[in-house]
């Protein structure tokens, strides 16, 4: 089932790419369809693009209008989503860009309340800064830092749950099968397949040394397109989730210990040392 | 235990302020402590304020340093942020401020992986690129808004879960009582209070008139301070996750038509329309 929590990650990923597309850049149809006919090439390849690209082609029989256009903006869901972020909290598991994608679905389909409170707030959308020929590569360099984000953490998750479970999962046998044939087959499966290959028990993807290599090149364009997307208003809670999860583990240091500060000023949960082992609790001065 | 969902939130969200003043800004624990008693005054006070501020000026018996600094980071949690992620989930209630703080409750404990990580990629973290007395008074209202917007989430699941389960919650009189005395009371539950005499069943806290005019002239703070964390590096998924839930709640339309695509592309899951009731399934070209 963390199969079908990376697919949720990976459709809203591509859906604010589209968003960010539409809204912010003005783009129409046939140029997405155009896009993602690029992106599903070369190294971001993947079914999901393949088909996305194909979507913007289809032609509504009724009305002769491109399909996309008709179609409700409400995202339905068959719960394998939300099993996957569940199961991942239980295992204290962070995989922060499928819980975005599974809140964002949820808050598709409330509809009326999204049109009542357009009506309140100044709903227009800011354009993208940048030129099309500087943003569009930026775009690309986003999703696929993303996605492979999104991998990371499904796998971090799959570790974790073989470990706790006894399960014994291959994940190199994993990525492998993925690749073959399924619905969140792509290009970067192969470098995720040599990441286990060279370290079957790797923590995170994000250490494996190739894949980091390409992630260091390409997360800057992530970081300007999530500045991009709160400049013009667009949503983009899969991609920021993204790279706040690739900001939180490349800090050394977390401002955690003020919640553990916290939590034992009102509840005297206790708190750890940098300078020693044990738990400790202090009693506050409490001013 | 929706309320413990809130408080994790509003204790992510001031972590990130803290991190986005220490590393982003370079102030000291003496201005953080100035800091967040001058927010704990006025419209912004809480009591989780009133306890950081003095968390701030709290020594350490044992070294004589500025106890928060030897204070491990790495959070835990007895399981009751998780509780109300997964219960929204169950309830299809977004609450995407609550899970992103549980996934950074989970993120941070993997501390020895985010040394390696951090020794991986450039782990500089930028500046803030505004100055203190412009910088500062943003931060506040993006505080003000993303716990506001902490709150909408929360009394939306509350409101459905009182109808799913036949609770009969009164809302206002919820809003009364965590006024009156607990971890997350804060000056705005007044508000709160008075929004739900207005309108007991308001499905939305942006809904209301007077906390929408408030949240109209603050949030664009918090849209300044969401690019500035994804500018410096500093993680700040709380915010984020702030922001892209009043963002999505604001578009009318939103890419979500995309996503009922490919769920019927590669699934025959079908979709909505916007011209028509019922329930459709495309033969979809596959190119």
């Amino acid at each position: 089932m963390v199969h079908n929590g990376i697919e949720y990650g990976l459709m809203e990923i591509i859906a604010e790419t589209y968003d960010l597309m539409k809204r912010g850049m003005g783009l129409t149809d046939e140029d997405l369809e155009t896009i993602y006919t690029q992106w599903a090439a070369g190294d971001t390849n993947s079914y999901l693009l393949e088909i996305t690209a194909r979507i913007f082609a289809e032609v509504d029989q009724k009305t002769g209008r491109k399909l996309i256009n008709v179609i409700l903006d409400e995202a339905k869901q068959k719960g394998t989503g939300k099993w996957t972020s569940q199961s991942a909290m239980d295992l204290q598991i962070p995989v922060p860009t499928i819980d975005a994608a599974v809140a964002m679905r949820d808050l598709s389909a409330f509809k009326e309340v999204r049109g009542a409170v357009s009506k309140i707030y100044e709903n227009k959308i800011g354009r993208v800064r940048e030129g099309r020929d500087t943003f569009l590569p930026r775009l690309r360099n986003a999703y696929y830092s993303a996605a492979l984000i999104t991998y990371a953490q499904g796998m971090a998750l799959l570790r974790t749950a073989s470990q706790t479970y006894a399960y014994h999962l291959d994940l190199e046998e994993i990525a492998r099968i993925w690749r073959g044939g399924c619905i969140i087959r792509a290009a970067v499966l192969e470098d995720l397949r040599a990441a286990y290959r060279t370290n079957s028990d790797l923590a995170n993807l994000l250490l494996d040394p190739e894949l980091s290599a390409r992630l260091k090149e390409r997360v800057k364009d992530l970081r300007l397109v999530v500045q991009e997307a709160a400049f013009t208003g667009v949503p983009a809670p899969a991609l920021a989730a993204s790279l706040a999860y690739f900001d939180g583990y490349r800090s050394a240091w977390l401002p955690a210990n003020l919640i553990q500060a916290q939590r034992d000023y009102f509840g005297a949960h206790t708190y750890e040392r940098t300078d020693e082992k044990g738990i400790f609790h202090t009693v506050w001065e409490k001013g």
